[in-house]
């Protein structure tokens, strides 16, 4: 068995690990990325593209900001759309002049793994069998497997982000471990192509069809979303079906200015909430999906994750720079005071722009008259803005 | 057959009849009340007792506030109690000065009756077999029986203010109605006593045990409520046993303040979301209670029907005096755009609040965090207070 040694062994080459990765070895601590899929695998991976002021500023901490600055969209705001009609929610009007940025989670991943590369670290793709042992103590190990050489790793700390499915938290005891979860009753129907958006900024649309998102990639590339049931098959869904569809849910501008061409990619996604407690065992940490999911409503996904990965390096920092164990004694609940305040407006917004198969006559009505109510408070359009930037690091103090 | 004759026709008795008897009086409108039960009946009813600025300025614009002002009490706040901490919800402060009024339903309708009498306005208590006719038509006419003596009135409108049960909307043809209704799978155990409140101020509590809310009437009158089952049967809950479950609801210094005593009223009501649409049916309006419902949390039943109360009433005088129907054209749509804010208001308030039987622990935890999100932000605050007090009448435009 070849054995290696790191400081910290990150298990997963998602953005969380390549993000991870890029923090700490700028802080001059080793760490070794395992990754059971292909480089090329995760790049095709197609996944939200929504930037919080959060995110980006993390990203340009760990060096690798440029291109998304170059060609990342900013976006002052978005549209609501309901009723037939159209609201904008000018995000930097109503929350002092903050805003999102458009540059899809395959662009940055793809920057994080050239900037690795780049530095000569070591990511280990297609490692098969990997298994996190003894994180409970002080000594842990990760086992794998890469062209049929069994492999083991001698480390500090194992960061765990490796997804929902991934090994780190399965590995974790039953009893030590709370998990909550809420499993919606539809799928979002997702479709990339190479056509121009349909509108400069995204459309959030709640119609009686169901819920809709005209997203985007850049000024070339659109994502667009549709509801769908859970029971709805994928190679049912024709290119022609699904901009029929989306015709339908949009109002006549969106009608009139929507180019269609050949899907680049379509799938079937669930939406789900879940979230982990703790997100620290031992010497084992969980980030990103492997803690937590939201629906994708609201695009706080990868911004969560983000902050995981801000508050992890920090911690491991600390741990090696000031011997201080603090910030890896708070890690969880740092990361969980924030991850519950997003999975609380990811779901609230879920529940309002969806028709769910229960909801009677008076429900729709309800929601109407909530999307109404928002919409014309100064307020209630204050609380949609200062969630969707992402609510400050110190929020609630 | 006796015959009379009235303007006004107006069916119940209760606070929205008589308030809108009276603001009719003022200008110079006869109008006859005819109500089912006798006046101490009406007056045995126990009911909310939170008044918005909007129904204060209406019940002085019928002349009857000076008592009310003398004895309600004031609130510019109130506790908001979860997860054994407190927040107060400065409704003062979050809307520039606002708030709301303490005072029961039950002395306000009693000042209503008084005016009436002091008046010498006519209404027929006791009045049996109550039905409406002709409402389609120029000529409306409502029959009934007092003492075995057939009546009946003809007037120029029939004002339907006679609650969920009347005889109004259920003559109205089903196929001229849409009527949206959403039935809570919990009552409220309401214990009225002649004890000092626990809390200058209300304090609305979620617990895992259920929603509670401690209220009051006076400064010596104390109204407590518990979320209970549909199932449970009012004769099964002791005094002892009411302040028990209460006790285990609030947190140590409402324990520790806690007065209790025997109860004067102790009841079990259901919950429900209703709104009729339309509310006029040619010269038949619904007010209140008979074209809509809302849950109890907020406060929003009263002040909802001294709305309606006040859009009937100028729309009649604007008719009689103007000799222009467009306030009785526009009232329908005046209240139900109002109405729906409420209703949105209240259904949103007793999710939030109550637990439900189809709750897992991720809902539980979802509503904790949206409390602590709303607790938190000021723009959140405000959403609470600026609907708690009321919306301003020209909301949203």
């Amino acid at each position: 068995m070849a054995t290696q040694r790191a400081q910290v062994a990150i298990i997963g080459a998602g953005p969380s690990g390549l993000l991870l990765g890029q923090l700490l070895h700028k802080a001059g601590i080793e760490a070794i990325i395992l990754e059971r899929q292909t480089g090329d695998y995760v790049l095709g991976r197609i996944r939200a593209g929504i930037l919080e002021q959060v995110t980006i500023d993390l990203v340009d901490e760990a060096g690798v900001g440029a291109r998304m600055h170059r060609e990342g969209l900013v976006h002052d705001g978005f549209d609501m759309l309901f009723d037939g009609q159209r609201h904008r929610v000018d995000l930097a009007g109503l929350t002092g002049g903050q805003h999102v940025m458009v540059y899809g989670q395959t662009e940055l991943t793809r920057d994080l793994m050239e900037a690795r590369a780049a530095a000569g670290l070591t990511t280990v793709y297609e490692a098969r069998d990997v298994a996190v042992h003894d994180f409970d103590t002080a000594h842990p190990r990760v086992t794998y497997t890469k062209d049929g050489v069994a492999h083991e790793i001698h480390c500090d700390f194992i960061a765990g982000c490796d997804g929902f499915h991934g090994v780190c938290r399965a590995s974790v005891p039953r009893s030590a471990i709370t998990e909550y979860e809420k499993v919606y009753p539809f799928g979002w129907l997702g479709l990339l192509s190479d056509t121009p958006p349909v509108h400069h900024e995204l459309i959030y649309i709640a119609t009686p069809r169901g819920f809709s998102l005209c997203s985007q990639r850049s000024t070339t590339r659109s994502r667009y979303y549709l509801q769908v049931p859970l029971t709805d098959k994928i190679e049912e869904w024709t290119d022609e079906a699904f901009w029929q569809e989306l015709r339908l849910r949009l109002d006549e501008e969106g009608r009139d200015k929507l180019v269609t061409g050949p899907s680049i990619e379509k799938s079937i996604a669930p939406l789900r909430s879940f979230v982990t407690e703790p997100l620290r065992f031992g010497r084992l940490f969980l980030a990103g999906d492997a803690g937590h999911i939201v629906p994708p409503t609201g695009a706080k996904g990868l911004n969560l994750a983000a902050t995981d990965v801000k508050y992890l390096s920090s911690a491991l920092i600390e741990h090696y720079a000031e011997r201080s164990d603090a910030g890896i004694d708070h890690y969880s609940q740092r990361c969980l005071r924030r991850i519950w305040r997003a999975e609380r407006f990811s779901w609230w917004f879920t529940q309002l722009m969806h028709r769910f198969p229960d909801e009677g006559p008076i429900e729709a009505k309800l929601k109407s008259a909530e999307l109404d109510y928002l919409m014309h408070s100064a307020n209630g359009l204050k609380t949609i803005a200062e969630n969707y930037v992402g609510l400050p690091l110190d929020f609630g103090g």
